[in-house]
């Protein structure tokens, strides 16, 4: 495999944009990146994307993208991993140029959330969870991460009130991100007195549904700094799966397939968690922070709210996480 | 990028499976593969599908089907590309083997479509046309095919009866594989008289809905020995869009996608059509098999027909066609 780098990055604001179309804003964030890169010519686009099946009527993202952002013709492909699509289609596009396949690859997030009241919208974001066992039962999203937070509160001693932490932090930072979602810091009593969503997550506790898209330009590293003085090197990249089922799982508080994929792409990078300057998780709800936390070796087991009372997590502290707002403040248009 | 071989390849039969899911029929398939293979450890699974978001209220299928075929934790996506998306599948199956990252890769297509009326999935199958210009007006993939074949027999002077011969051979295919959905042979009389869909296009003419999967195991070419004596080289591999929206096409008879990467591909295996013993293309309406024989280079164009009267895509012709029955008549599990 022949080392990748980024060497483009753009994105539009999320929030809710009822005059614009999924593909403008894909369109935007494309444009952004090429222009960021200094228009190098693609020839593959990867589009991450959960709902546009349901929510636009309209699949076939790859083609249907691609034309729409000035690519008619590439390779272009539609890639679903529920909230991680943008992930995988960063990984796709990794894997294309790694592999000499593609000389420059685009890498897409972009979903599209509010053309529909937001009880249709958790229904579908339901279908990410297991259909058989979990969402036929009526359980969103918000139950089950729920579910979670109070096995974590009772297993490891924890008050509710210390995932406040993370929310704060996450608003706190979003107010330095014009692309965000909500820039307004919360306070604690603010977060105390939140309607409950499923106890005991409340409104300031998760992540909101948002329109938005964002993108990457991949290519070569021995041909990246043609295009840019700081290309970002992919020193790991790494993905694993679990049971979608909470039932099926080994150990509910322990996310195997994060810990998995995170000590593979420690060990392509030749570096352990203490090395890392900061980082960018799956940060839908307090609870999801707090076990991707332990799972990447970020905090020991069960220690992740301590660690974030102590401001480990804050922009000042060891690891900076969330810096963008992250998906509770940012927002979080799924794909 | 290293080359890549074909090790094992399983497949589901094609028909109506009301009491099987989803997860069953992929599980027969890529179990049948893998034992087609030799049971080699796989460390990545690459599943297309179009529409069990809409029809079994499942996304994120990487993970859930890794699980349901004994795969749980291994790298695992889904990607979507309507019909495309079995061999998008593919693809990236390919990739990521070529690239070095897995060892072996295992490429799913896999759709249920009979667990709702054909309506409702007539429906969804058309949010792989323009959900903006195409199929907000009712536009459905029978009656887009349907001004095709019109627009083609107007232009060259084509008898609509012509393209009975595509669904002949298919049906005659089909009476050889044991996992075709229709294994009668039929008649062009049969044909003549059938009821119409979208005139031109009539039942005997158009793809069924059913479901299905099909499978198959890839590994770096140097090591595929260790596991078959009968590996299938991939020796060209190519992806090309173009605009969905037939409006916006410069062409609405030539199929350029299909061309620029057919011409990739030749150019990839160092050969040309001429070469090529035999043939699968999309063929779930005559009309698209017209096309696709002509953009890949192996019908001048406007002649696909006359050579198929002449008998050269059956199985003793100089280019057969659609072997296992095709889209028509093996059946159309669209991913």
């Amino acid at each position: 495999m022949q080392p990748v780098a980024i060497i483009g990055i753009g994105q539009a604001p999320v929030g809710e944009h009822w005059t614009r179309s999924l593909q403008e804003l894909a369109a935007e964030a494309v444009l952004a990146a090429r222009t960021s890169a200094g228009q190098p010519a693609i020839d593959a686009l990867y589009v991450g994307n959960m709902l546009s099946g349901a929510l636009q009527q309209q699949r076939n993202l790859g083609a249907v993208v691609a034309d729409a952002v000035g690519l008619r013709g590439v390779e272009a492909l539609h890639v679903e991993a529920a909230c991680a699509s943008g992930a995988a289609a960063l990984r796709q596009a990794y894997l294309g140029v790694a592999s000499g396949a593609h000389k420059v690859a685009v890498a897409l997030g972009v979903e599209k959330m509010t053309d529909a009241t937001s009880d249709v919208v958790a229904g579908h974001l339901a279908s990410a969870a297991d259909a058989g066992h979990e969402s036929i039962h009526g359980a969103s999203f918000v139950a089950l991460n729920a579910l979670l937070q109070q096995r974590y509160c009772q297993t490891y001693g924890v008050e509710q009130a210390a995932f406040a932490a993370f929310a704060c932090n996450a608003h706190a930072n979003a107010a330095h991100n014009p692309n965000a979602c909500f820039r307004q810091p919360i306070t604690r009593e603010q977060w105390r007195q939140a309607p409950q969503l499923a106890t005991p997550i409340g409104l300031l506790d998760a992540c909101s549904m948002a329109d938005g898209a964002a993108a990457v330009v991949l290519c070569p590293l021995d041909q990246a700094r043609q295009w840019t003085q700081q290309p970002i090197v992919i020193a790991g990249s790494a993905v694993a799966t679990d049971s979608v089922a909470l039932h099926d799982r080994k150990d509910l508080l322990w996310l195997a397939a994060v810990e998995q994929s995170a000590q593979k792409a420690y060990a392509q990078a030749g570096c352990t968690p203490a090395d890392v300057d900061f980082a960018e998780l799956h940060d839908a709800f307090g609870i999801m922070t707090a076990l991707s936390l332990e799972a990447n070796g970020f905090a020991p087991r069960g220690q992740a709210t301590a660690l974030a009372a102590d401001g480990t997590f804050l922009p000042a502290g060891k690891l900076p996480i969330s810096t963008q707002g992250g998906l509770k403040a940012r927002g979080h248009p799924v794909g």
